[in-house]
């Protein structure tokens, strides 16, 4: 790698740092918090010593988004550590960073995000063919950098490292509820610390079309209640997105999920009018009218305008979940249908997706589309995004078509990072692909829609599991590790805060609205911790549970709201009782640990109780409340059989595992989680030896 | 105050709301958590809900600033309930607000800033004379407005409020470390909601001159290292602040603490030269020339610049602090003494006060200074602002001048919230003045001194205890009950939360930082535990006991750094102590309260190990952490005693208050606080009776 002879020649960027070599030798190697991890790491003994001031040089071929980089990296790096930055430059860089040559002016698919990083005791090097590689090897050093019992410090290592998939997105849904532009960078700053390289913008639903339009005002003024992006607005944030190395796709979804479109333009739409903004959550039957000219006129315009303000290269128009009522209620759309001999409202979509695909293409770039897109005859150069699963990702790819996976990667069905993590673009039916379709898997996107997220909650529902993805679809496939994966992901989500997201602060936060701004600490304490072992209910329970029907009016303001979509503390305790219970001779001290937790749990409610009477946001997680402290009570009571080595009645275990059940059912749309754990805890008693009476 | 006849002739601020009556009668009268506690309040029965739309009208003088102040409070009426806002409007507003007549241009001293706001069941009035007491009537409501069994709710009310005092402001000093204009202006934000009127903006120092001036632009490129506002950010600030009732005093402190100053523009000084801008804190000896010409020539120039730019009718000339050395080394201002019958350098400044004064004069404004300017003959449109003390204000009002009170407020010193609060500005020697006298105490200014503060924990250096020295501003001087301010404190420093000011969201990620991105989640605990429970040394013993000499190259990521200056925790402990001590009967109850949360900290240490050997951040307070672990077992032994009722031997108390002795002293700058009441618990052995064993 050639560290110490990359001192030459350099131009040093203007912000400060010091360099001590660190005491070789002797520590003991820290563990590597790097997420997603890389291709090919070597670790060497000692450490790079992080100082009062540190320097950054750049070489090889410089930009002015190099240097932006490098000052974000300092920036990032005096956050992370609190060491101040000051204006001195240094003749002896900490951090070369050696750039072959350009990037595309527009990024593009498939280019080059390849580094390496050798750190060494007296310096550091980055080396990468194009400005994308050395950005992402800028995030690796920082995730590098840690404390250590002298200061701070990153080990030496030297990294080889590149992308398994091109294509590693995130998709944000800012329709359903809107999503204001700085929240959106902060969510591309953790996406460039992921090394993910493509924001998809859902820009227009049902509930809103986002984007202002200057040749169809209407579009925006009268379906957007004033909330969308200016044009200048859209530039801004896709020049940020370029200096982060991510390209941005927009989806502007038709021919359904677009009645908003349709309040200044009933004319393109199926059914009679008038339209109003959609309001509720659903699949909803205005779609556009597909056999009238005129409709591709208007896009055509549309698209011309659209595809000028978008520079990259793919262009999503959506296209999922039509559900054909407007077209079987319009007497022309039938006569349209039998004379061209359009046999189902699916034949009449594929044939709304072709004249689409064609404006897009004559407007210069390829077409990006939820699985419904996917119709014979359609271009190759197409890009098949899949909601639906693996099986129809490969199919595509059978028939020499590009896709990507998002069917188990959708952020707001509540799934554990760990279910999100074993979904692999190859796995199932892709793994039986030819090498050369393989290689039209491009890779896959999370999806965050917009139902029950607002400014306030959406960090927390896309971070840090998104980063659980990320590693997915970057790392080398036999990077599967789960422990490891959780590992890293509790680091990780702590460094993401320095960003300025806010996944981990909103918390508190939101459960001192739900107690009151009066409530105690102890209350508090008590809501804290019941809500650190509930989570959402999963998949679509929330709609289909919802005590009234939900829109955007709804506030997001419950408990559901507020916890985090997936229980640290929980996978924890049920870590911990997996362990116990494995265990041939179990052990004192786990079962210990375990008194201690449902202890807590058990004495919880009464923490609870004063709340309850107090906040109609506690009121309705009353019922939960005694849940959890029955259950505890439940597991401690269990605990105390197999400590005494006595065998509980079948009767007995009976009447406790029925109490599980029914607290094992979703209450205010909310999972106790604790459950499933300590109904193994009961169903063990009896069954494994005890040896806690002889320690 | 004609609730319900205010319906007609109202414009509807654009922004929605429901109203329904709440249940009337029955209701417990909720504790009105107001901070500052108004004049007067007259609770009634019954509460103002508060649903899911919302509407406030304005009647009256309406401005444009009013306007602005509607949407703001509409806007932190969103994030306190979450309730989303829409674009309808209302025909039945919730709230109207009728403002008599505009207020001044600029903001003058002294304006009446009065309202009155009552609260009925179908809806809530504000009545004010001008804009100013309109936007604390808005103020006032959103601290009524709370969750309760049914919804969010304000209770029926009637307020009648007004300042007690009309200057109670806010200093910051922003050059020794640079605050950027986000962080003033969430600070503005704060300081609106508590009702301060005043941002007193320390702007130039030793260590920093921190102003563009166009007419002599080498102060702020050589006087800053790139850090400082444009005029057009202070204008835009100026405007934020106006918006917000609360004027903006520039502070340019002369004739010392100017170092800054002189790196651009030697001449000005007393000393050769050349001079370099200051890393260090103290006095220094670098001050102004106050026998040259020259120096006033330049000063007439700048504050004729600095005049235009800072509307407000007063201008601080910070005079305090001067050393006097470089005028005892320079023959030419010894000589300019004699010649000028100047017998000390305390006459030499009071020349130069005397100078600056005509000069500020001369451009139509009016002085503020600390104590030091002070000098015989001054006009009486000064004010003094004394740091030294209320003897000090006392005697300028015995002479007839103007004054503020800073001593006592310094929120740099670490002291607790009720120890500000006991400060009055007419206590002590200002009880003895006239009536007219009394007069002449304007009120009184919190000082944010930044030696140890920067962007990431100064909120927490504010904020909440600035809202005790601001009730102490405003409210009715009988208002003194110390647990009802700590619970209102408690309460109101949750509600500026949602404003994004950060003194409490910044403490988890700076304990994060401390034990590294990849401690565990039980780690972490155990570092909570510790840091809620220090305290940094108080006064300036931080200087004192420095392990090396402090700069603003110094990182501010130490747990000094980091905790919050008063703990809650050892507060709560202390209070439950001289409860349990009190009570001639020892409860039992009360013992277990205190034997669970010693046993927490006996058992503390063990967590944090690991810790230790990981972080320097967490290996400097390895001693304190293991002093907790030692004062509680001692604390727990001591209660032993109690329960037991038997007495322990004098030699036993005399080992271990010596052991509390040691750790009572500082250790890496911190203090344990727990120790005095411990202290307590030991000395209090065999001194009660016990009856815990008779329950």
């Amino acid at each position: 790698m050639g560290v110490g002879h990359w001192m030459q020649g350099i131009c040093v960027i203007g912000f400060a740092l010091l360099l001590c070599a660190a005491n070789a030798g002797g520590q003991e190697q820290p563990r590597l918090n790097l997420m997603p991890m890389p291709a090919n790491v070597q670790s060497g003994s000692g450490s790079l010593r992080i100082d009062s001031s540190f320097s950054v040089a750049l070489t090889g071929h410089t930009e002015p988004r190099l240097d932006r980089a490098v000052q974000r990296f300092a920036r990032q790096l005096s956050r992370q550590t609190a060491l101040p930055l000051s204006a001195n430059s240094s003749a002896k860089p900490t951090l070369t960073v050696q750039t072959d040559r350009a990037s595309k002016d527009v990024q593009e698919l498939g280019e080059d995000e390849s580094y390496t990083l050798s750190v060494a005791a007296d310096g550091a090097k980055i080396e990468a063919p194009t400005p994308l590689g050395a950005m992402h090897g800028l995030q690796t050093f920082l995730q590098l950098v840690a404390v250590s019992p002298d200061g701070f410090a990153a080990p030496v290592v030297t990294i080889q490292d590149k992308p398994r998939f091109p294509w590693r997105g995130l998709m944000i849904d800012v329709s359903r509820h809107f999503i204001p532009l700085d929240v959106l960078k902060r969510n591309l700053d953790g996406l460039e610390a992921v090394k993910m390289n493509v924001f998809h913008w859902h820009l227009s639903e049902n509930q809103g079309f986002r984007v202002e339009s200057k040749k169809f005002p209407k579009l925006h003024t009268l379906g957007s209640d004033g909330l969308y992006y200016t044009q200048d607005e859209i530039r801004d944030l896709i020049a940020y997105a370029r200096d982060r190395g991510i390209r941005v796709v927009p989806e502007f979804d038709m021919p359904g999920h677009s009645t908003a479109w349709f309040v200044g333009h009933p004319e393109l739409a199926s059914g009679p009018g008038p339209y109003q903004i959609e309001r509720r959550w659903g699949i909803f039957d205005p779609a556009m009218d597909p056999t009238n000219e005129k409709t591709y006129k208007f896009l055509d315009e549309l698209v011309a305008e659209m595809t000028k303000l978008f520079p990259d290269h793919y262009f999503h128009i959506g296209g999922d979940e039509v559900n054909g009522k407007e077209w079987d209620a319009n007497p022309k759309i039938q006569e349209f249908k039998k004379s061209h001999n359009l046999t189902s409202n699916d034949a009449l979509q594929a044939y709304f997706s072709g004249r689409i695909q064609k404006i897009v293409t004559k407007h210069g770039k390829a077409v990006v589309g939820w699985d419904e897109v996917f119709i014979p005859g359609v271009p190759k150069d197409i890009v098949i995004q899949s909601w639906r699963g693996q099986a129809s990702l490969a199919q595509a790819a059978a028939q020499g078509y590009h896709g990507i996976l998002s069917n188990g990667y959708y952020l707001d069905l509540g799934w554990s990072a760990a279910r999100h993590y074993a979904v692999d673009p190859m796995s199932g039916p892709g793994a039986n692909l030819t090498p050369e379709q393989q290689q039209l898997i491009l890779g896959g996107e999370s999806c965050m829609w917009a139902e029950y997220v607002n400014p306030e909650n959406i960090d927390s529902r896309i971070w840090p599991r998104n980063a659980a993805i990320a590693e997915r679809l970057w790392s080398p496939q036999n990077v599967t590790d789960v422990a490891s994966m959780y590992a890293r992901l509790h680091t990780i989500g702590g460094e993401l805060e320095w960003l300025g997201l806010t996944h981990r602060t909103y918390y508190p936060q939101m459960l001192r609205r739900i107690a009151g701004s009066g409530a105690t600490p102890d209350e508090l304490a008590g809501l804290r911790t019941l809500a650190d072992v509930v989570e959402p209910v999963k998949d679509y329970t929330r709609e289909a549970t919802a005590p009234a029907e939900p829109s955007s009016a709804t506030p997001l303001n419950r408990l559901v709201d507020a916890v985090p979509l997936e229980s640290d503390v929980a996978r924890r305790f049920g870590e911990r009782v997996d362990k116990y219970l494995a265990s041939s001779c179990r052990d004192a001290d786990a079962a210990a640990q375990l008194r201690a937790q449902l202890s807590i749990w058990r004495d919880n409610d009464a923490k609870l109780q004063p709340l309850t009477q107090r906040s109609f946001l506690v009121k309705e997680i009353a019922a939960t409340s005694q849940d959890l402290s029955t259950i505890a009570g439940i597991g401690l009571a269990a605990l105390d059989f197999a400590t005494k080595g006595s065998a509980a009645t079948d009767e007995w275990k009976a009447q406790q595992l029925a109490v599980i059940e029914q607290a094992n059912k979703p209450k205010s749309q909310l999972l106790l989680m604790p459950a499933p754990p300590i109904q193994k805890l009961v169903e063990a008693v009896g069954a494994g030896g005890s040896c806690g009476s002889a320690k």
